[in-house]
């Protein structure tokens, strides 16, 4: 059994990876924690869990962490997580960091879209983007991998199949999503308050958003090229979870429909979590699941494709799992099916 | 055309009123007050009203408010009303108060419920329970109205017919109450954060709420009686406005479906905001009217009513308005419709 | 691996079983079959197994099923179920049945309630009400198992101590209960249509809901009484899945609510699906598991109990699956938690 | 008073004109009428109605209609209402008409779109397009007005300034947007169903939606020129009103965010309807209302438009009474406020 430590567990994401840890047959939860003041028994910070897990949330105590985990997924925010991951690694756990800390190589980047100095530039040059459907060779075995942020996982499986052949302009790239708000995190703030968030939905991050960087930095290693613009919007509407991404590409050529399915098919076929549609998709259709439901088409001399994940699972904590399973061996799909 | 100010306009009543009286073609928005830190144009405060209302919202100027105002909706909390009203009225203005501070004629009971000590019995006893169906004819005229908890008005109003006729007895009637979560009023929490209220629905207050006092005065007082004990048990659910009430009384004699229907019909039929139903209401219908929907039944020995109103509306903003109509001797449902 | 077929495949309760033997470690999806009109690939009826399940939706072919399958999930309409049952048995196969046919022990009863004369009598005699909290004991083994209702499970399990304890009178319970409305089926229809029903709620079934003899000949049962009288008043609301139950209840005599908490942790301690609350449920806390969460109050006079369950699951295909773990002797919990 | 008629009351765009015309001070409904089997008393056929409006709902009866109507709001579906406008407008009344058919000025593209021949090229050419906004000069005193679709009018007033100045490429513009379920229609479909479309969130129409050519034709008709192209895709979410359109435009040459924002104040400022956000609009801000509201930015080269309308008031009914209001040379935002 992989023994898996999960810090900040009582976020949204913490709750998620331990539901998927729960079910998993050959990863077993040894070790919670987070702030003092979000610590109890699991069934007690989150309703869901009462009676089906019997862990406690704890404070961190890392030489007890060092004790019982062999992987840790650190689910801290941007900015904290830094502070912790070098000891983890130079304790010898391995790492999966949801946070965007070891995602941009650029530390320029990222201390321009996170306003603060990168102070583990060591490990940073080591991680793993860990989007398994492109960089599943360099996962395995690794030790720190940095989880992807939801909307990148989103786009950047919908237009993968397009870089790879090289047949979409790399500096026109419009990137619209909606997701739901379970993505805006636990703390209660005003958007985010039933009343006025519910039968809502607005754009939010105008030419601001922290994913757009990230997405650019895989299209440039994907296409080979440095001349990749992408111009990503974000939206929110009242659902708990799922973005639906909505890709607008400039082809360099003639394309059809036909051969765009096709060649989505033959690149996705061996993709465990990836399914192409027929049809658009439905954030339903994936809600609860790690898969991306894809589809693409031709229309008014762009090419337009839509990709539906669940933000928490597919954009989150199940495909750290799912990178956990390569990391560590197992069979991709395992306690994700 | 009647001035209007209103005291505490920056919470969702506060709002509901601003929406009824820009409407009302005999009223005029004049004075809007809130705490400082809430302060601004009416257009910045609440987006829905830019471009319709050029006021701003500012901090309460006493003196201001006397020369700008004939009527006060005073839409402060519990507790902190009746540090205003006294004033209010001493300067010849007059109130509609949506606290509970003048609605419980028994101090005891309100020190009992709101844990606070009464200071201003002297016009408690003057003030009116501002349920027009009820209490019309001691509305006219008068200087403080209390306006009616949410849930009192629909609970009192589905068996006030049932009351008058004395066919149930008033001790053992159960109020159970589904409410929208605008009930909860504007300040962010961790039960009301939408991806937790969200597809959540949940019961409170269990045999603590503050309406429940209200709704057994008025019982007592319609009945004539002082054997009232009302069982109130309140929920909320995902959706923003409306309440539902369900009402089981036992009734002392036999009764039928056709007798309840004519009993209620005949009662109700000069209200201008109460409709008798052929069957079960529906929240929709009357959320965005100052309407009470009502249908009642016979079922395994008990009467059965059901009611629905939207909670700011005919449970605050548009009952207050009803009152306010009344006192100037307007046409009841001006503004209204 | 017990093999197993779901007939009626195509609907709500279908799907939730189909996601459920998924998981299951040992249980074997083998053979699923719906309406002619309704069959397809799992994937392309719905599109959340796409991908994740290859079986075909079929035609049913009886002896095809009788080849392939151990026991049957039989997610039929009420009336239709009782044409299949028979054959079933009689080909040695296993059924959990999800209509109401083989509840009601009185066909009087059913008759009455489902205006249709009740055919397989026989079958009726030897079928056990599957609610494993009750009556394990006799599921053990059996080859018919009657999957309760959705609301009676909820109701029953809120009042089962208090009726073992024979605390509570039997003739004047009241049932006011919540559900999502996954319960209407998949079925279009005006009222949910989601512009009608979105942002509503509403009662309905006023004094003829079909859950009703359910709930009163189980209670019958566990209290050794015949004066049984249940008021059960249903809802609907603006959410997927779950049913708030809450039950009003007529104590014999004094009780407090730490006696009341310990009746309920001692009577429910052994139980894997049962939680007994410190406070209310939520429904979200159990949306997508089999858990019921109880909570239990004096109020009044009056003892007042909450339950919290998924309608699907615990109420419907969870339900079955604890139940078919139970008939072939494995761990109750299994695929479940 | 100005009569008022509706044909085709018995729909959501119906229910949404009575409701407004029954404020309107100048204007009286005179007049409803559906097909027979959607026909009765308002206060029946919709709820919302009950005690508010006595009038009932009718089979169409064209001499009465004639005789009490000097304006139509024509609520039928697309090429059903080209059958009636001919005889409305010989009969001298004038005909607001909410369907397509007198919108696309070529009838080769209606006939490509709406796969019907045109049967009313007469009146066709004499009608105006009812975006006030645009082309109020030419509605003054007209007989036959195509009230505009709710996609276009999002989406027209988000890019006019744009388009007046000349400032963006008319070929490469993105038209991405999201309604509420409302703008489905009345009529139960399985998409629609409560427990699919809750939580769900999906694009249709890929490439085909039929408002595509009315704005392209608008989009030429502004900035006066041939070559333009318009890319729309329409989502759908999970509420029940709103239009939120994010509208991707290639500026031709280099325009700052505060040109734009003072280009849009000062075409806008005399707009009784639009508002100029300094931030991200939101659809709840305009739910209920005629507004909309406008945010622009520009973003990585591009500049884009972001809009919020309600879809059943400023782009149906609320826009309709606005051009009815135009008509009759009454103020332009009377009722509507």
């Amino acid at each position: 059994m992989i023994r898996v430590a999960i810090i900040g567990a009582s976020g949204y994401t913490g709750a998620e990876s331990i539901e998927i840890i729960l079910r998993h047959p050959k990863a077993k939860l040894n070790y919670l924690t987070a702030l003092p003041e979000e610590c109890g028994s699991v069934g007690e910070i989150f309703g869901q869990f009462k009676g089906r897990c019997n862990l406690q949330i704890e404070p961190l105590d890392f030489d007890k962490l060092v004790g019982l985990a062999d992987i840790v997924l650190c689910c801290l925010p941007h900015k904290v997580s830094m502070g912790f991951v070098p000891k983890l690694l130079d304790a010898g756990v391995k790492v999966i960091d949801f946070s965007a800390d070891y995602r941009l190589k650029d530390t320029s980047v990222y201390e321009k879209f996170y306003n603060v100095k990168h102070t583990d530039t060591v490990n940073l040059k080591k991680s793993v983007f860990g989007l398994p459907e492109l960089f599943r060779g360099q996962i395995k075995g690794k030790s720190l991998i940095a989880n992807p942020g939801c909307f990148p996982t989103g786009a950047l499986l919908a237009i993968t199949p397009l870089l790879k052949r090289d047949i979409i302009e790399t500096d026109s790239i419009i990137v619209n999503a909606i997701t739901g708000s379970s993505g805006a995190g636990k703390n209660p703030s005003d958007k985010f308050h039933f009343p006025n968030m519910n039968e809502n939905l607005f754009a939010y991050g105008v030419g601001s958003h922290r994913h757009t960087p990230e997405m650019e930095q895989v299209v440039a290693e994907i296409a080979g090229c440095d001349d990749v613009k992408i111009l990503f919007q974000p939206h929110v509407g009242p659902f708990d979870r799922g973005i639906f991404s909505t890709v607008y590409c400039q082809p360099k050529g003639k394309v059809s429909n036909e051969e765009l399915l096709k060649l989505y098919n033959d690149l996705y076929q061996v993709e465990p979590f990836v399914q192409i549609c027929k049809n658009v998709p439905s954030i339903k259709d994936v809600v609860g699941t790690n898969y991306c439901h894809i589809f693409v088409a031709c229309v008014k001399g762009k090419i337009v494709c839509f990709s539906a994940i669940d933000n928490l699972v597919k954009g989150a904590s199940g495909q750290a799992v799912q990178n956990m399973n390569i990391i560590f061996g197992l069979e991709e799909s395992l306690g994700l099916e």
